[in-house]
Order: structure tokens, then sequence, then C-alpha cells
């Protein structure tokens, strides 16, 4: 976060307490220097996200299996409270993809979509995530967020994309059918494919083609017709808004709900009332670890838009006060029956791009979100589902990676492991399982490369103090001297291999009497990683081999002071490896044997 | 494991193939060279422990809740069995105190103890958890006893060892008591105290001042009386037998049954039949996160024994043909009616003091304890159960090892936390809860560690080649140059805090244009951290900071180059810090600034 420097007639004191205040209401240090031409460029983006939104907002509540205007409910009191909170300049909350799919799975376990128990849940769900981030936020546990890791990610949101198309071909078929995993709504769609109704079909496919010539077509085509490139770019975003408007006047003139189209239908009219939801311990406890997710994903995903496009200006943002802004964001759309929000990807683009300056267009989107909820609602009562169906059909096809995988087969088997365990498990069983296994298949490749560490028998590339690999580069050795480099941490995880692979090297080498472990990238020793330390010092010293150490770091090396270690070790502990080299084989160090590599490095020099 | 040098005549095929059936079978490799020497220590050694073994296999089947015939039974084949498949000279197999309270927990949750259905669930646990231990030596799985660091072993032995006193407290009052956590256990003695029966009383608590002072006067009131130490050593191990034939005759002869006095009472006489347990799916289903912790804990505590006593005769074991031996161990206890055994530390050490020369000891001690199968089970009438109860309390509260929390406390607090949570979690609920918990807690603790890691902004050593950090020693650096090392490896752990960590640095470093990542501790990056660096090498440059790598380690390299950031780099790769210092800042290397180190680090020189 980029502080200003404050006016210099404020004591320290008051300094001091402005900025810890700034640290936890953003607004007040850009609110302080807001320009005119901020304004202009916030009023310029808040219009182009406010189209955008609308269909967004009122699509994804459909996703959620919920009303439309709980979708627009949740488009107002969040972005007034990230603007207050949030330290992103450009971020758009609001009603996203995948956390409605998320919305969809957690309510769906404790109620019937479209029953009033179904939107109590939804509402109850934003409440508890709401508090979740923010009790994660007060606590500083944002790093929480890291046991997810990026391929886990990556195939999450693949996959949820998938889910999320599939689910919404009903729509466009206009038939029923329902499921949270691929199988389940493939199956019952397959069984009602027959009874599709051929006007919602017409509509549905129609938006589809729309939509996708816009995406790819619509930008080239304003700007032949002399549009400025920028400005078409924006422009083409408000494809779903006239997508909406097309399709609305085309099923009231035709009066298409007459012939089976599905539309919006009646909803209430105006600006929805601030409750708190009603407590109820036992919904509640059901939610919970639905809500534990949505908290979870929500932040990942808007942390990570956040970065991307702060970091394009420059700036910082700080994880601990996103988790509050989220979370306030999330209480207020419960307070006002809205469902989960977090930061979308797809209009924080187009903010950037649209070049909003400051939080406060969020705060402007929000006044046009809340014209729109006045004034649209009669109008929205034609608009098909078809139609909404379509925009996130299209929208979420994009979430879709398949280079991810392809990138991660060729960097690392094990990750490509990750993404397609947790595109297959998410596929087949739903998003909270998908949640679930891709932090325990994070941990579990992270575990299974912990204990399975790389080490090496190293010695000195001539005319250097630099010690490698002997199986990769020339080096000096001498027979009487064993310098093993170990490269991972010593851990429970990996003591009793450590052991091992010290063991066999003194084995193979009898003429040893000398080892010295050289510790430069170990990190930490942990009680079970002292213990076998100290038991190897004891059984080296039986086979008449002398343990020392070298390039002991500082943090390891406090602490191993602590332990009885550095008393009973038998050899010493050098500053640098080269100096226990020089001591230990002061003859080798200058005319030495050189080690034969066999291993010829990839790209190494 | 030692392999003799084949004998010449053979060819070297079948040389190959004599290896590695030796490697399956080791008593192919010891049984050749048997001496007559090894066979006298042997036999001396299996009287020693088949003293050792009666009462222990008698009293530990009453911990599990069985008919101590059942602890007979695990004391006959298993032995056999691991005399055949087993790498450990010494390592005495059969019912330890552990591993019989883990067995009660799990049959007490499908049965009630005492019926035909609770013997039948401990006979399946061997099963199963002989079947598990053989599946994953086949599939060197052995690895996975990792898992569990020393601290939580500890913890969790030390915790056992409580449960398993109190537990038998019932039996020295001669009251009914029953739960599977301290609370419970406890509440139901205290309620039932009233009803101790006196008799009862003074056999248990005799028993335990006996006990208790062979413990600890009876080898030196021997060597006083003209024996030597070594032999007095081992006669004190017979205490518990000794226990076992007084009380018996005195209860026999003042008929202490018919004063409340319970006693063993008729059992079977003679050999087990060999039988394979019925297959009971249902039952099996629910047994099998029992015998899963069964099997995991009674190979991490056999190996631990076995491998502290294997290196003080400069012997090696091999993990993964222990979980054969154990594994076939289990499984012909279960054939012969026993419950679940391991390698148990008490007989092993008195194995190993008696001179045991080869794993045909245990087979002698086999046939010690079907002789004794056979004679003594009609003198077993009068055994008194207190008397068991008794030598069940003195051998577990060894187990309490209470200078191991102090120990850690000093060494690490996050160590010291996890010991702490393992005792309270499994004194509070119970063994199986107590080793979820464990495993829980070392991985919490490992990814806590993972995802704050260390890292420095280094310098040079003067007149060295060796890179410090600057806050700890006095370094050469140049203002322009920023070198930071990190001190783990890059993960999706810690990838977004070291991101924040460089960004940090440049930021408080404006006159920065060179940045080098010494990754002399990166011992592997993963597919977060390899989009990390990209990010970085990108975010860098916009800003004017060239970033260059140093020290990479050959497979981080390897796997680097299979990837896009090697030709998106803006700087280049050194071979050494050292090269990189004096390409990028060759004024500074010979004159430039000394760094001033705020921190006294503990020990390090």
């Amino acid at each position: 976060m980029l502080q200003d420097t404050p006016p210099a007639a404020k004591t320290s004191a008051s300094v001091n307490g402005l900025a810890s205040l700034q640290r936890y209401f953003p607004i007040l240090e850009w609110s302080r220097t807001y320009s005119r031409l901020a304004l202009s460029r916030d009023l310029v983006a808040a219009v182009i996200v406010t189209v955008m939104l609308i269909p967004q907002s009122l699509a994804y509540a459909l996703l959620a299996g919920l009303p439309p205007v709980v979708g627009l409910y949740a488009s107002l009191l969040p972005l007034l409270a990230y603007a207050v909170f949030g330290t992103s300049r450009v971020l758009s909350v609001g009603p996203v993809a995948v956390i409605s799919l998320m919305t969809a799975a957690a309510a769906g376990g404790v109620a019937t979509a479209g029953s009033p128990e179904y939107l109590a849940a939804a509402i109850a769900l934003a409440m508890i995530s709401g508090l979740m981030l923010l009790a994660m936020g007060i606590f500083r546990l944002g790093f929480l967020a890291n046991l997810l890791s990026h391929p886990v990610v990556s195939g999450f949101i693949s996959a949820s994309g998938i889910l999320i198309a599939a689910s919404q071909l009903k729509h466009i078929l206009g038939v029923k059918a329902e499921g949270e995993d691929l199988y389940a709504i493939g199956s019952t769609l397959l069984r009602h494919a027959g009874d599709a109704n051929p006007y919602t079909l017409g509509v549905g496919l129609g938006t589809i083609l729309f939509l996708v010539w816009a995406r790819s077509s619509l930008k080239l085509f304003l700007v032949r017709r002399g549009i400025r490139r920028q400005a078409a770019g924006l422009m083409a975003k408000a494809a779903p808004a006239v997508a909406i408007l097309l399709t609305t006047i085309v099923v009231a003139a035709a009066d298409l709900p007459a012939k089976g189209v599905k539309t919006v239908g009646d909803i209430p009219i105006g600006l929805p009332h601030l409750v708190f939801p009603q407590w109820d311990p036992v919904l509640w406890s059901k939610l919970l670890v639905g809500s534990l997710f949505i908290a979870i994903i929500g932040f990942v995903e808007s942390i990570s838009v956040a970065q991307t496009l702060a970091a394009k200006r420059r700036r910082r943002i700080d994880p601990d006060q996103e988790l509050v802004a989220l979370g306030s964001a999330n209480v207020l759309s419960s307070m006002s029956g809205g469902f989960p929000v977090t930061g979308g990807f797809s209009r924080s683009v187009v903010n950037y791009d649209a070049g909003a300056e400051t939080p406060a267009s969020g705060a402007y989107t929000a006044i046009g979100m809340a014209l729109a909820s006045i004034l649209l609602t009669p109008f929205l009562f034609y608009l098909p589902l078809a139609t909404l169906a379509a925009t996130i059909i299209v929208a979420v096809l994009s979430l879709v990676d398949l280079d991810k995988p392809r990138e991660l087969w060729r960097y690392s088997k094990r990750d490509f492991a990750g993404i397609a365990a947790t595109i297959a498990i998410t596929l087949a069983d739903g998003v909270e399982t998908g949640v679930l296994a891709g932090v325990a298949i994070s941990l579990a490749l992270l575990v299974w490369h912990a204990s399975r560490p790389h080490a090496a028998v190293v010695g000195r590339i001539p005319h250097s103090e630099h010690f490698r690999n002997v199986r990769r580069h020339e080096v000096l050795v001498a027979p009487h001297l064993l310098t093993i480099r170990i490269d991972e941490s010593l851990t429970y995880l990996n003591s009793r291999w450590f052991e091992d692979f010290v063991f066999d090297q003194v084995a193979k080498n009898p003429e040893v009497r000398e080892l010295v472990l050289m510790c430069s990238a170990v990190n930490w020793v942990d009680a079970t990683g002292l213990e076998m330390l100290e038991a190897l010092n004891r059984r080296l010293a039986d086979s008449g081999v002398i343990l020392h150490l070298s390039e002991v770091k500082g943090p390891v090396m406090d602490r191993l002071a602590r332990s009885n270690l550095l008393d009973e070790l038998r050899g010493k502990i050098f500053l640098s490896q080269n100096e226990a080299f020089e001591k230990l084989a002061p003859a080798a160090a200058s005319e030495g044997h050189l080690s034969k590599p066999d291993i010829v490095t990839g790209g190494a020099k």
C-alpha cells in the first residue's frame, strides 16, 4: 500500500495515528487527494462496469439457483464496503461464476433450489463466509490461502468452468436437469433432451452465437467503422447487455412465454431492506464447511486478480486488509439479501482498462446498480433465462485453461498429477470435494518431495572456493575426507532417509576418516532431525569417523546452540566449506584428485 | 543388511539369484554360517527372554481385554515368522503394551470386551494389519512411517503409558472400570473405588512394590551376593516371573478366589489350531482404520528398536523387509488365534544384552513358549489378574518420558507444541484420535514453517569467496547490487511471501539496479514457485531492475531448463555467487562498503 507523505503541520503522534487508521481504512488515503480528473475517469469506468455487471449479476444469481434480483442486491453494498476497506484501486467486487457455483453446491446440500430455505441458506453463506474472512483478516491468517497451489487452483477453476457450462445447458434447452457433478448433470440432461423447447433453444443458441461473435470480432468490427481501438474494446464488453436488451424485446413482442420460453418474471421493485440474517445454529453449522471453501476460494481468486493488476501500476496490496475488505463486503451482501461475492477477473480488467483511478469507481458502480434496481426491474419481466444462461456459458468457457496442464506436463510430472487429479475429482464429485482434494493433493506432493530429498557428495571446483556435486563437475576431492551437501531441511520426513544416505556413503568409502555435512541448504532442523544428528555423531565416532558441520546458517545455529549437539559433536563447525576443506585436507586443497563427473547438467554452466 | 561374500565356485547368475533370495529371506544368509558358539548364545538368550515373555504375553492379552491364553498364542508362530523374514538379529517380536491398548480400543469399537465377537475382532485386527504391513513392504511404502515425527511418537507413547496404567488400576482394586480416555477411566474407577476387594488390593500392591524394588535394587542386591554383574542384570529381568510364581502359590494356598480375588481360571491346554479368520466384510471394514493405526504405530515402534540395536553392532536393517517380516508375523498370529504383535523394546534389549547372535534366538523362544503353553496352563488357573496388572503398570510407567518435553521446550517451542498437543489429545480422547492428531500436528507444523521461510540479504566476507547475511556479519556490499539468499525451496506455500520480501527489499533500496537470487538453499521449485519467478523477472524489469540467479543446483537447473524462465530471464545464471559479485560489482569486490551487522549469532563462528 503506497502512502502519501503526511502534511508537515501535524504532530508525529497524530501522523502515526493517521497512518495506522489509513491502514485499516485505505479510503482515508486516496480520498484526500481525489482530483477532478480521477473523478471523471472513475465515472467513465463505472458506467462501463455497470453495463457489464447488470447481466452478470442476474446471470450468476441464476447459476446459484437464486431469483435474479438477489444478484442485483449482491452488487450494491458490497461494492461500497470494498471502496472503504479495499487496498486494490481497480478490483471489481460482486457475484462471480465459481463462487456462485459453490453457493449452489453448499445451499443445495441443505434445501431444494427455489425454496425459501434455499434462499435463506445462500444469504447465510454470505454472512458466515464474510465473518470467516473478517476473522482471518483480524488474526492475519491470509497465508492460509497459500495452502492451495497454483496448479490446483488452475485445475479447480477449469473444472468449475466445465461444470458451470454444463449446468446452464438446461436453460438453453428449456428442460430440467440437476446434479453437482458432470455425470449427474449430463445424464439428467440427456434424459430430458427430447423435451427441449424449440423457442427457448432458438433464443439460447442465438445469444451464444452473437456473444461468441462479439467476443472474437466485435472490437475489430467497431474499429473498422472508425471507432477508436480502446473505446471499441470497451464497447464490445457491452455485448451481453445488448443481447439482453434484444432478446427481451423479441420475447415480449412475440409473446414467447406463452410458447414455453421461461423468463425472469415478476421481481420486487426497489432497493433491499437491511436485516441481519436469522441466527439459526443448526443451519449455520451445516453450512460451515461450504462457507469456509467459499471464503478461501473467493479470497484466492480475488487476491490473484488484485495482485496482477496492482503490479501493472507498481502498487502493492495488503492481503490481510483484503481479507477485511472482502469479509465486510460479504457481511453487507448478506445483510442486504445478497449471496456470496468476491473480486471478479473480467470486470476488474475492464475497470482497469477503462481507466479507473480509485475505488470510488466501485462506489459509482454501486450507484448505477441501485438505479438499475429501481428503474429496470419492471423491464426484466420478459428477460429470458436462456439469454442469461448463454452469457454464463460464453463467459465461463474462458476459465477453462488447457495450456496450463500441457505446460505442467513439461515442467514437472508431479505438478501435472496435481492439476489432473484436481480436474478429475472436481468434475466427478463437484466443487466441494474438488477444493478439499486440491488441498490434500498439494500437501501430499509436498510431503512426498520432502521425504525424498536430494543429497550430493561435493568437492571443490579448481581455482575457486566453490563446492559442487562430484557427479556433475570436475572437482577436487580427498580420499579421507567426505563432504555431503544435503539439499533439504532436516525434518522428521527425511531424517531416516538422510541417515541411511550418510551410512551408505561411509560404507562405500572405507578410507574416510572425516565427514563434513555442508549445511548451506539446511534451512531448519526440527527435533527429529536434531536427534538424528546426535545419533549420527555418536555412531560415526563409533566407526572411527569424525563428524563436522560447515556453513550452518545463523537461525539454524541459534537453535542448535540450545541443544546438546554442539557439546557432543566430535568435530568442528566451520563457517565456510572452503575453510573446512583447507583445514581438513590441506594437501588435497592444492593438488588433490579430480572427480569424474557422470551426469550432463542441462543448461547449467 | 550385511551380506557375506558368496562362495567363489558359483556362477555370477546364481550368485545374483541367491543374493536376491537372501534379501527376501534373511534366514538364508545367517543360517549358512551358523556356529556352535552362536547356538549356545542364542539358547541362553532364548531362555531369559522366554521367562520374561510368559508373564508379558499373559498380561498384555489382559490389557487388550482378551483371555490370557491369546497372549501365549501370539508368542509362538509370529516369532518363527520373524526369524525367517526379519533383518534385525535381536528384535524380539510378540505382544507389546501400546499395541495391546490400541487393539482394545479398536476391538472395543465393534464388540463388548469378553464376548466371542470381541475375540474375533482382535484376531481380525492382527490379520488386517498384517496384510497392510505386507502390502506396504511389497510396495516399498516404509517411508509412510516418517509421517510421524519423533516428538509426536514420544508424546503418543508417553500418553499411552499413562492410559495403560490407569486402565489396569481396576484389576489392582478388583473393581469394574472402562473407557478409552483418561477422564472416562478415572471417573468410573472413582465411582467403584468403594467396592475395592482388600485381598485383591493386597496382591496387586504387593506385586507392584516387589517389582518396583526389583527394578531399582534387585541387580545390586544380587551383585552384593557375589553374582556377576551381567548375570545379575538378566536375573533381575525375571522378577515378573517370580512375582507370578509367588502370588499364584499364595492365592492357591489361601484359597483367595473364594474371597473375591479374580484369577486367570480355566484355559485350554495345548497349542492353537491354525485357521484363517473368517472373512467378514462388515467387521473388516469397521476395523480398517484401527488396523492401519496398529500397523503404523507397530512398525514405527519396532523399527526404532531394531535400528537402535543394529547400530550398536554396526549392522543395517532394511525397513521394507521389516514390513514384510512384521506383516507375516501378524498374519501368522491371527491364523493361530493371536492378536496384533510387533517388536518390543524391553525384550529386545534383554535379548541383545543376553548375547543373542541371530534370529534363531527368537525361534528358540517360540519353542520355549510352546512348552509353556503345554505344561504351564493348568498351573495358571490360580494366577491372579492383579499380579498381571501390576506387571503391566510397572512396565509401562517407564514409557512415560518427562525429559523429552523439557528438552523440546528448550530446543523448539513448535516441536514442544507438537508433543504437548499429542499427549493432551491422546489422554483426552484415546489412542486412535491421538495417532490421527499426531500426524495432523506434525504436518501442520511443517506447513506452518515452510510458509514462513527465512531469507537474507547477503554480502561477501572480506578476503573470501563466502557470502553471509549482512545483518549477522561484516561483509562487502555494493549499493546498486542486491543479493538475496532464500533459505527454503520455492513452493506454493511460500511463493507469495517471497515475492513480497523481494519487492520490500527493492522498495527500501531505490538505487538497486541488479538483483541476484542466491539459490544455494533452493532445493526445488514447484510450478507455483516457477510462475512466481517468471512474474518477478517481468515486474523487476518493469521497474528497471535486472534479475539474475546464482548457485542454482543441478536438479533444479535441469527442471528450469524445461520451462520458459531461462529464455525470458533478463539477467544471467552464475555458477557461483562470487562470480556474480565479481562480474556485477567489480569495484565493490575490491573496496566496497562493509555492512554493519546487528544480530549477535549464538555459537556461530
